[in-house]
């Protein structure tokens, strides 16, 4: 990390209208390096836009390097079309860490980490940004790939639409711990504690047309979310 | 399951300009039953509306009852009091089941099941309605839960604001099976194959306040996502 970007990360992001939590603001969070955290983490974004009012929610992959987050598809796809005329975006991450189980129905809740973005994507037409975000998408996804795969040829990256965010305008929302109960409620015979929820990869299914003496490579074999940079 | 909801649920939803499946369309699935399977799987929706064309998306937890999603909270949260108002909505629901490595970076790509709803969300007023959403709450996210709590208080019920959105605008996406590359690719000396990324709970982690001799119950013991209903 450069010193530039060491001095932009201890910088906190400017909390606007839109982006500070307002409800339950003991869980805001402002702090760059906690929100490229989770961004780092997580694995699926939730792109909200609006055409003509009607609000629309697509899942998607994503990358980030430095301060941009990048979302790719086909050049066809009615997201990234609408995107790219410039409109305003939310999009949001959640990590989903665990069900927190209360003495009283009413107290029942979740822990999670929570990032919510605001702004405009822009198209990214440099072949070399472009190149770099497709490079960030997939060493997100898993790190270690990028130098073992065929890398896009020039017609792949020409018809991939590559939209950039800026990190700018940004917050989190974390919650964790046990339960808060009403206090006359622990005195109640019910359990109460968290289930946690950890991404833990299962075991990896080989192509059925892999031929056998390709073997399974470390970063495939050591998945894991948690450990990420 | 009455014979009415029976009927009901063999009825595909109606495909709308909005809710069909344009990208992929292969991919693309109207069947009640396979929708129901989804949301009831998942934990956490994200909703997306639109305030004077600003989008905003926002994770939460759901229920469902019939054809009937259910979402709460306080009635000083800026989204519940937006969606009250009777605006569009846009949910997803998204199981994320896993990361497809193909042998181009082209082609790589997620396992998914991902529902999307389209509609207009209104206020729960009535006591029973309401009390019935609540049980579907915490028993979507814990079955059993509802049987061991403490029961809303008519306090609590009335300090929680319930929305409903019918399920009639429906669709749901899903990407199954192992990476599909360019045929020239296969030749490629690349490890390929599925990473999954099931829901794997941890062990319960008590509350530190809870006594001792309460037992922990065989719904959180045995906790489990995919066996739901």
């Amino acid at each position: 990390m450069s010193q530039l970007e060491q001095a932009i990360n201890q910088e906190p992001l400017t909390v606007t209208h839109r982006s500070q939590i307002k409800r339950l603001p003991q869980r805001g969070e402002y702090e760059r390096e906690a929100i490229y955290q989770i961004l780092d983490e997580g694995l699926v974004c939730h792109i909200g836009f609006a055409v003509d009012g009607q609000p629309f929610v697509i899942p998607t992959a994503y990358g980030r390097v430095g301060d941009q987050l990048y979302v790719h598809g086909s050049p066809a796809s009615r997201m990234l079309r609408s995107l790219s005329s410039g409109i305003e975006v939310c999009v949001n991450v959640t990590l989903l860490d665990g069900l927190v189980l209360a003495r009283s129905a009413f107290h029942h809740s979740m822990n999670y980490r929570s990032v919510v973005i605001f702004g405009t994507a822009t198209i990214v037409q440099d072949s070399d940004e472009k190149l770099e975000a497709l490079r960030a998408f997939t060493e997100h996804v898993v790190p270690g790939r990028w130098a073992d795969v065929r890398l896009p040829s020039r017609q792949e990256i020409q018809g991939t639409l590559v939209l950039s965010l800026s990190l700018t305008e940004a917050s989190a929302k974390v919650r964790t711990g046990p339960p808060s109960d009403d206090e006359a409620d622990y005195s109640l015979s019910v359990w109460a504690g968290v289930i946690p929820l950890p991404v833990v990869p299962g075991a990896p299914i080989a192509d059925p047309r892999l031929h056998q003496e390709i073997a399974l490579p470390p970063y495939v074999q050591n998945y894991s979310r948690t450990s990420q940079r």
